[in-house]
Protein backbone atom coordinates (compact mmCIF):
# COMPACT_ATOMS: atom_id res chain seq x y z
CA UNK A 1 0.00 0.00 0.00
CA UNK A 2 1.29 3.23 -0.84
CA UNK A 3 1.66 5.55 2.01
CA UNK A 4 -0.49 8.80 2.33
CA UNK A 5 0.81 12.33 2.96
CA UNK A 6 -2.07 13.79 4.95
CA UNK A 7 -1.45 17.34 4.26
CA UNK A 8 -0.26 16.89 0.81
CA UNK A 9 -3.70 14.91 0.18
CA UNK A 10 -5.50 18.30 1.66
CA UNK A 11 -4.30 20.37 -0.83
CA UNK A 12 -6.29 18.98 -3.30
CA UNK A 13 -9.39 19.47 -1.18
CA UNK A 14 -10.86 22.99 -3.13
CA UNK A 15 -15.18 22.32 -1.11
CA UNK A 16 -15.41 22.21 2.65
CA UNK A 17 -17.75 19.56 3.87
CA UNK A 18 -17.45 16.84 0.97
CA UNK A 19 -15.68 14.14 2.54
CA UNK A 20 -12.45 13.24 0.59
CA UNK A 21 -11.55 9.58 0.45
CA UNK A 22 -7.99 8.34 2.51
CA UNK A 23 -8.39 4.45 2.87
CA UNK A 24 -10.73 2.08 4.22
CA UNK A 25 -9.75 0.05 7.10
CA UNK A 26 -12.34 -3.31 6.86
CA UNK A 27 -15.28 -1.94 6.90
CA UNK A 28 -15.01 1.85 8.06
CA UNK A 29 -12.84 4.26 6.42
CA UNK A 30 -10.03 7.26 6.49
CA UNK A 31 -11.46 10.04 5.14
CA UNK A 32 -10.61 13.99 5.41
CA UNK A 33 -12.56 16.95 5.40
CA UNK A 34 -12.28 20.64 4.80
CA UNK A 35 -13.93 22.40 7.60
CA UNK A 36 -14.73 26.21 7.15
CA UNK A 37 -17.65 27.74 7.91
CA UNK A 38 -20.66 26.65 9.55
CA UNK A 39 -21.73 22.89 8.55
CA UNK A 40 -25.25 21.76 8.90
CA UNK A 41 -26.42 20.39 12.38
CA UNK A 42 -27.01 16.74 11.31
CA UNK A 43 -26.65 12.97 12.97
CA UNK A 44 -25.70 9.54 12.28
CA UNK A 45 -26.66 5.83 13.35
CA UNK A 46 -22.83 5.32 14.14
CA UNK A 47 -20.30 7.14 15.84
CA UNK A 48 -17.73 9.36 14.56
CA UNK A 49 -13.91 10.38 15.20
CA UNK A 50 -12.81 13.86 14.36
CA UNK A 51 -8.64 14.68 14.58
CA UNK A 52 -7.48 17.96 13.55
CA UNK A 53 -4.74 17.90 11.49
CA UNK A 54 -4.35 21.76 10.73
CA UNK A 55 -6.60 25.06 12.42
CA UNK A 56 -8.99 25.03 14.74
CA UNK A 57 -12.65 23.52 14.62
CA UNK A 58 -15.94 23.57 17.02
CA UNK A 59 -18.57 20.92 17.06
CA UNK A 60 -21.42 22.09 18.29
CA UNK A 61 -23.67 19.65 20.26
CA UNK A 62 -27.01 19.57 22.28
CA UNK A 63 -25.23 19.66 25.83
CA UNK A 64 -21.58 20.82 25.15
CA UNK A 65 -19.41 22.79 22.18
CA UNK A 66 -15.63 21.19 21.76
CA UNK A 67 -13.01 23.58 20.52
CA UNK A 68 -10.77 20.82 19.17
CA UNK A 69 -6.90 22.34 17.85
CA UNK A 70 -4.69 20.58 16.14
CA UNK A 71 -3.41 17.31 17.47
CA UNK A 72 -6.87 17.09 19.76
CA UNK A 73 -9.64 15.08 18.95
CA UNK A 74 -12.99 13.84 19.48
CA UNK A 75 -15.97 10.97 19.37
CA UNK A 76 -18.87 12.48 18.85
CA UNK A 77 -21.29 9.10 19.97
CA UNK A 78 -23.80 7.80 17.67
CA UNK A 79 -27.31 9.30 17.55
CA UNK A 80 -25.62 13.03 18.78
CA UNK A 81 -26.50 15.73 16.89
CA UNK A 82 -23.77 18.15 16.12
CA UNK A 83 -22.52 20.76 14.04
CA UNK A 84 -19.43 21.66 13.01
CA UNK A 85 -17.94 24.68 12.38
CA UNK A 86 -14.36 26.38 11.53
CA UNK A 87 -13.64 30.42 11.84
CA UNK A 88 -10.67 29.65 9.31
CA UNK A 89 -10.00 26.76 6.89
CA UNK A 90 -8.94 23.48 9.15
CA UNK A 91 -8.09 20.14 7.87
CA UNK A 92 -9.95 17.29 10.14
CA UNK A 93 -9.30 13.01 9.78
CA UNK A 94 -12.32 10.97 10.27
CA UNK A 95 -12.98 7.79 11.01
CA UNK A 96 -16.15 6.18 10.70
CA UNK A 97 -18.26 3.07 8.99
CA UNK A 98 -18.12 3.28 5.89
CA UNK A 99 -21.46 4.64 4.06
CA UNK A 100 -23.00 5.92 6.69
CA UNK A 101 -25.54 8.57 5.81
CA UNK A 102 -26.60 12.00 8.06
CA UNK A 103 -29.81 12.74 9.12
CA UNK A 104 -30.45 16.43 8.98
CA UNK A 105 -31.89 18.49 11.12
CA UNK B 1 -17.24 13.36 24.91
CA UNK B 2 -13.83 14.78 26.33
CA UNK B 3 -11.69 15.76 23.79
CA UNK B 4 -8.25 14.33 23.64
CA UNK B 5 -5.19 15.72 23.15
CA UNK B 6 -2.88 13.33 21.47
CA UNK B 7 0.70 14.61 22.58
CA UNK B 8 -0.30 14.64 26.46
CA UNK B 9 -1.83 11.00 26.11
CA UNK B 10 1.49 10.25 24.28
CA UNK B 11 3.56 11.64 27.39
CA UNK B 12 1.73 8.95 29.63
CA UNK B 13 3.12 6.15 27.70
CA UNK B 14 6.44 4.59 29.08
CA UNK B 15 6.88 1.57 27.34
CA UNK B 16 7.19 1.18 23.36
CA UNK B 17 5.09 -1.10 21.50
CA UNK B 18 1.79 -1.16 24.20
CA UNK B 19 -1.29 0.11 22.59
CA UNK B 20 -2.83 2.62 24.52
CA UNK B 21 -6.47 2.84 24.31
CA UNK B 22 -7.84 6.39 23.24
CA UNK B 23 -11.78 5.43 22.30
CA UNK B 24 -14.20 3.33 20.55
CA UNK B 25 -15.79 3.97 17.63
CA UNK B 26 -18.31 1.33 17.74
CA UNK B 27 -16.25 -2.07 17.33
CA UNK B 28 -13.67 -0.33 16.27
CA UNK B 29 -11.34 1.65 18.57
CA UNK B 30 -7.95 4.39 18.15
CA UNK B 31 -5.30 3.93 19.82
CA UNK B 32 -1.30 4.97 20.42
CA UNK B 33 1.71 3.11 20.01
CA UNK B 34 5.13 4.65 21.22
CA UNK B 35 7.47 2.81 18.56
CA UNK B 36 11.29 2.91 19.75
CA UNK B 37 13.34 0.08 18.32
CA UNK B 38 12.14 -3.11 16.75
CA UNK B 39 8.90 -4.81 17.17
CA UNK B 40 8.55 -8.38 16.66
CA UNK B 41 7.08 -9.36 13.69
CA UNK B 42 3.65 -10.28 13.40
CA UNK B 43 0.57 -10.18 11.36
CA UNK B 44 -3.05 -9.80 12.19
CA UNK B 45 -6.92 -11.00 10.61
CA UNK B 46 -7.96 -7.73 10.04
CA UNK B 47 -6.75 -4.48 8.71
CA UNK B 48 -4.38 -1.70 10.44
CA UNK B 49 -4.28 1.84 10.03
CA UNK B 50 -1.11 3.85 10.99
CA UNK B 51 -0.77 7.25 11.29
CA UNK B 52 2.51 9.19 12.67
CA UNK B 53 1.65 11.96 15.27
CA UNK B 54 5.18 12.52 15.95
CA UNK B 55 8.76 11.20 14.93
CA UNK B 56 9.91 8.98 11.98
CA UNK B 57 9.39 4.78 12.25
CA UNK B 58 9.35 2.77 9.63
CA UNK B 59 7.41 -0.80 8.47
CA UNK B 60 8.66 -3.52 7.16
CA UNK B 61 6.27 -6.10 4.86
CA UNK B 62 7.21 -8.78 2.43
CA UNK B 63 7.65 -6.86 -0.14
CA UNK B 64 8.10 -3.65 1.01
CA UNK B 65 9.39 -1.29 3.33
CA UNK B 66 7.50 2.17 4.23
CA UNK B 67 9.05 4.96 6.17
CA UNK B 68 6.69 7.19 7.50
CA UNK B 69 7.11 11.05 9.06
CA UNK B 70 4.60 12.90 11.06
CA UNK B 71 2.11 13.49 9.31
CA UNK B 72 1.93 10.40 7.43
CA UNK B 73 -0.19 7.00 7.01
CA UNK B 74 -0.18 3.76 6.03
CA UNK B 75 -2.31 1.02 5.86
CA UNK B 76 -1.57 -2.70 6.69
CA UNK B 77 -3.72 -5.08 5.12
CA UNK B 78 -4.88 -8.16 6.88
CA UNK B 79 -2.59 -11.08 6.79
CA UNK B 80 0.30 -9.26 5.88
CA UNK B 81 3.38 -9.69 7.78
CA UNK B 82 5.06 -6.76 9.36
CA UNK B 83 7.54 -5.35 11.93
CA UNK B 84 7.57 -1.94 12.94
CA UNK B 85 10.91 -0.15 13.87
CA UNK B 86 11.88 3.09 14.79
CA UNK B 87 15.26 4.58 15.61
CA UNK B 88 14.16 7.37 18.40
CA UNK B 89 11.05 7.60 19.83
CA UNK B 90 7.76 7.77 17.76
CA UNK B 91 4.49 8.28 18.93
CA UNK B 92 1.83 6.66 16.01
CA UNK B 93 -1.83 7.02 15.90
CA UNK B 94 -3.45 3.29 15.10
CA UNK B 95 -6.75 2.39 14.29
CA UNK B 96 -8.44 -1.07 14.20
CA UNK B 97 -10.85 -3.29 14.90
CA UNK B 98 -11.40 -4.31 18.94
CA UNK B 99 -10.00 -7.10 20.12
CA UNK B 100 -7.84 -7.78 17.22
CA UNK B 101 -5.34 -10.56 17.70
CA UNK B 102 -1.65 -10.82 16.63
CA UNK B 103 -0.05 -13.69 15.16
CA UNK B 104 3.97 -13.37 15.54
CA UNK B 105 6.52 -15.33 13.01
Amino acid sequence: MPKINILKEAEKIKKPYIPYHLVNVDNFHVFLGLFEGDYKKHKHPYDEFFYVVLGEIQIEMDKETVSLKEGEGVLVKKNTWHKSKAKNKAVVMLFEKIGMQSDFA
